[in-house]
């Protein structure tokens, strides 16, 4: 196991009926920039219930952050926090416009061009605190530093973290998710699985716990996720699998391991490039990156082929590996998601040569062994 | 899944050659009082790289606090630290010094008699900052609110929890485990297990993910922890006991669940009165209480039997809770730990008259059902 430091700041408040907790946890005197997506939490009620809650609290609205959220948009938020003296900020909705508040709430108080953040990873030395009420089980977003944001005009998708854009308190009420529809449900399945997957599915160092409970998320999204396709008002399912996307992204399960994340940095530049969803580019890319670096990952994906596809113990460890890879693109298939680049109208040819003349140029490498750089990612993306 | 709220302030430092980041830990400006047990820490390396590490600081020590750590002990400290005008507290040992200076950071800031935070659950309205250099994988201390205490003059043990005694920080070194006797070892074994079922083996409420996670702690104990008592100096398996022993008691594995705590709260009893092990009486208590409830915990009884025990699937649920209870206590004996009253000399007819009599005294009901009264206690000692 590696060595480790961790810490969980963010105060989690989970179950039916929560929403009306936000009026307590923040205090009287704060001015509120309440931020919002596409508008979905007015017909959910959710918009409602949490204007109800603060309707002592003195609240201004910021809506429209997209799937994706853009720069250019999110830079807007910040001069209406710099206009109006805002000192707390509440995003309403999902991990797009959660991610995007983190970034509002570093840009707000950055000396310097916001931008630097996400393309040089400029330091963060200050932040509005922010806090969510998050109804989509996807990111991860509430209980971590982390935040992914877009930028249009250049066509480009970057991550930072900050500890300092930890949510205050996250609150989660499973009921809110009933009315998601089936494509941003199956989107985050699929999401949660790389996730995990991305921590999991890794060079070996001994982390036995670790491993246990990163293949039982997987085993319990599995089955759990199967039961919200198919009765979307199912409290229980839609309740775990919601704590199955949280815990897939607070780091908590995979403490003392390596990680990988080229599944997602290749990804968000399909995001980028081709605007198709987080989530749909995941499955196209998992599988091959799997095929791709299988030697550094052989023992983790066999394992995973024995506890989780119930494959013979006995069978070589290339096969089982393999078995992995096969059963994954099957599951991410049954709930509905395709896996070829194909499939979304995307020429592997382009990808493969854009992305990997993007990564060249940047001289990026991924992988836990860093040892994916451009002439992998190109191979990578031909195969998907 | 029920609903929960939960927070991790503490902030955990784990791996090899770690204690010396106390420094960094602690403000300058501290007036610490450094707190241990009956000396281990100046055998085996553990106070010179702490006193080492804060040369720079102004440490108080304060050396001699027992297992199950008593009051009249405790509050010489407080008084140190009233003297002395004491502002940081730090622990270097095991649970029982951690547990200990829990409750000399409450009792120091405490107006009225302190026993009463024990005995009427008085509220703790402020406590002076804590951490520790934990070096003992068993109680879960390290990174939750939580301490039992005792009382020489009345032969009574009492467990208390504030959020303000979580540890601001917890450095965990698994190479200090390396020199711990064999005895401290299985009783940190059985205490991970034993915690780890109190939030397990409950009646069910649609958690899976949870006990997944549950099972996957006892699962990776039992390998790891036979292998630490074959190779005392493995790093990698101290490494992984020790990271059981944090997680089994930090609540994060039970969010959403209900929990027992039966066994311990009978195990504090056997303890108090006739001073065995902590770990002793769990491991005597455990099985037990099993029986008694059979029938509530009957389904989390049979699924542990088949995913940790390999037991048949298909057999009654019946005959496989019965597996998990023997099984169980199989476990405990082969790594050294009696599992009857009998062999530690306690008669169990006096226990079981003794005890029962004490909670019936206390109006004291046990069990996640509240169903465990005077009359259970006084069945399940009598066929301890």
């Amino acid at each position: 196991m590696n060595n480790f430091e961790f810490m969980a700041p963010t105060k989690l408040i989970f179950g039916k009926d929560t929403i009306k907790r936000v009026k307590d946890e923040i205090p009287k005197d704060k001015k509120i920039l309440m931020t919002y997506g596409g508008g979905s939490i007015r017909k959910n009620g959710v918009y409602k219930q949490v204007m109800e809650a603060l309707s002592e609290h003195n609240v201004v609205e910021f809506g429209g952050i997209e799937p994706n959220p853009k720069y250019e948009t999110l830079m807007k938020a910040v001069e209406i926090v710099k206009n109006e003296n805002i000192d707390f900020l509440l995003a309403v909705g999902g991990g797009s416009t959660l991610d995007g508040t983190k970034f509002i709430a570093a840009a707000s108080k950055f000396e310097g061009d916001p931008w630097d953040i996400l393309i040089k990873g400029a330091e963060i030395k200050d932040a509005i605190p922010l806090a969510d009420i998050i109804t989509l089980p996807a990111t991860g977003s509430e209980m971590n530093c982390g935040a992914v944001i877009s930028r249009l005009s250049t066509n480009e998708k970057f991550p930072f973290m900050s500890p300092l854009v930890y949510p205050k308190f996250s609150i989660i009420d499973p009921t809110t998710t009933y009315s998601l529809p089936e494509k941003q449900t199956v989107n985050g399945i699929v999401d949660t699985y790389v996730h995990t997957m991305e921590q999991y599915a890794t060079c070996e160092v001994n982390t036995p716990l670790q491993d246990e409970w990163m293949l039982g998320l997987i085993k319990t999204l599995m089955v759990e996720g199967k039961k919200v396709l198919k009765n979307p008002n199912d409290y229980e399912a839609r309740a775990n699998v919601f704590w199955c996307a949280t815990c897939g992204l607070n780091y908590w399960m995979s403490l003392g391991c390596v990680q990988d994340w080229s599944t997602h940095m290749i990804g968000h530049e399909l995001t980028a490039l081709y605007g198709i969803d987080h989530g749909e580019s995941l499955a196209v890319v998992l599988p091959r990156v799997w095929k791709n670096r299988k030697c550094d990952k052989m023992r983790k994906l066999a394992k995973m082929a024995v506890e989780i596809f119930g494959a013979n113990e006995f069978l070589p460890k290339n096969i089982l590996a393999d078995i992995t890879i096969k059963k994954t693109k099957k599951f991410f298939e049954s709930i509905g998601r395709r896996t070829k680049l194909a499939d979304y109208g995307i020429d592997r040819a382009d990808a493969a040569k854009k992305i990997s003349e993007r990564f060249r140029q940047r001289g990026t490498v991924l992988g836990e062994k860093c040892n994916i750089g451009p002439d992998e990612v190109y191979e990578i993306l031909m195969h998907c």
